[in-house]
C-alpha cells in the first residue's frame, strides 16, 4: 500500500534492535485518515471470506482493528491486557510474550462477544514475531471459533512471524513489509 | 443522540455503584458503526471552535476519539499509561484517580505530539468523576496548549464530572447523559 509505504518512510524512525517508531501516525498520535485507508484496504482484501467478527488486542490494535470493522460492517472485539470490573468471572484467557514490552502479556476476552458460531479476521498494527497474533488466535480456538484471515498495518518479515502463523492455515495479509531495519535502514521488501 | 440512548437502554446493564456495562458496543465490542455516528455528532457539535488536535486516554476513549478525528479531518493522540520504548525520556506525564480501577493512574503524551501552538479537543467515553479529563487537561496546559473542549460519549451526570471541569470554562458536550442509576435504573437526563 504506497500510501502507509510512503509515511513510513517519511515519518517512520529506525531506532534499533528492530523496533519502529511510528507513533507520530499509528501508535501514539494517529492519523485517522491513513487509518481508514488501511482499513479499507485490508477490509478489501479479506471481504469474500465470510467473516463475522474482527478481533485484536488492546492498544495499538484498536485503530486498525476498528476502521477495518467500520468498512466490513462487522463488530470489533478488542482483547484486554486487564480485567475490567464489568467482565464475568468466566473468561476466556491466553499469555503472550511482548517482544517489545519484554514481558509476558495476558489477552483476556469475554465469552459474552465470542461465540463458536463466529468466523474471526484477526488484525493488528503489527506483525513481528507473531506471538500476539497467536495468542488471539487461541483466544478464538478456545471459544470454539473459526479464525479465518490474519492482516496488519506492518509487518517485519525478518522476525519470522508469518512462519510462526503457517500452522494457523490461514491468508496473512500485510499492508506495509519490512524485510530489512540493520544500520539504520527501512528496507520495504513486497 | 437518540440511536445511542437507544442502544444503551437496550444492550447497557446497571451492575450497581454506578457501574454502566457498555461492553457490548463501546468499550470491549465496539459497534464501528455507532462509534463513527457518535464521532460525526461530536465532530459536528466542535467543528466552529478551530481545534487543531482530538486528545484521548488509552483504553476506551480511543475508538469514538479516533472517529471524532476523522470527521473533523485531525490528527488524535491518546494519552498512553505506560511510557513505550518508542518514547523519548522527557514527558508529559500526570497522575489522575480512576474510579472504576480503585487506583491512580500515569497519563502520558509525548512533547513531540502536543506543541504549544495546539487547541486541543478532549474526548473520552465516559464523563463521569472528570477526573480522567482533568488529566489529560493538565497535560494540555503543561504543553502550554489550549483546550478548546471537551466531548463524552456517555455522561454519569450524577457523578458530578461536569461541575468538576467548570473550571476550565470551555464547553462541555455528551451524546447521552444519565442522570440516575440508583436502583437498577438507568434514567436518561437530558
Amino acid at each position: 500500500m504506497d500510501l502507509l509505504k510512503q509515511r513510513i518512510a517519511r515519518d517512520g524512525k529506525n531506532l534499533g534492535n528492530g523496533i519502529l517508531k511510528v507513533d507520530g501516525f499509528i501508535n501514539h498520535q494517529v492519523d485517522p485518515g491513513l487509518m481508514d485507508a488501511c482499513g479499507r484496504e485490508l477490509a478489501a482484501r479479506f471481504r469474500d471470506l465470510g467473516a463475522t467478527k474482527v478481533l485484536t488486542a488492546e492498544i495499538s490494535g484498536i485503530a486498525p482493528a476498528l476502521t477495518t470493522a467500520l468498512h466490513l460492517g462487522l463488530p470489533v472485539v478488542y482483547a484486554r491486557k486487564q480485567k475490567p470490573i464489568t467482565m464475568p468471572n468466566e473468561i476466556f484467557l491466553t499469555l503472550a510474550p511482548s517482544h517489545t514490552k519484554g514481558r509476558t502479556v495476558e489477552l483476556i476476552v469475554s465469552p459474552e462477544y465470542l461465540r463458536s458460531s463466529e468466523r474471526v479476521l484477526i488484525i493488528d498494527d503489527f506483525l513481528a514475531s507473531g506471538q500476539t497474533i497467536l495468542g488471539l488466535a487461541r483466544l478464538a480456538q478456545a471459544a470454539g471459533a473459526t479464525v479465518i484471515g490474519i492482516g496488519a498495518v506492518i509487518e517485519k518479515s525478518f522476525e519470522g512471524g508469518r512462519a510462526a502463523l503457517a500452522t494457523l492455515g490461514v491468508p496473512i495479509e500485510s499492508l506495509a513489509i519490512i524485510s530489512d531495519m540493520s544500520e539504520d535502514k527501512i528496507v520495504f521488501g513486497d
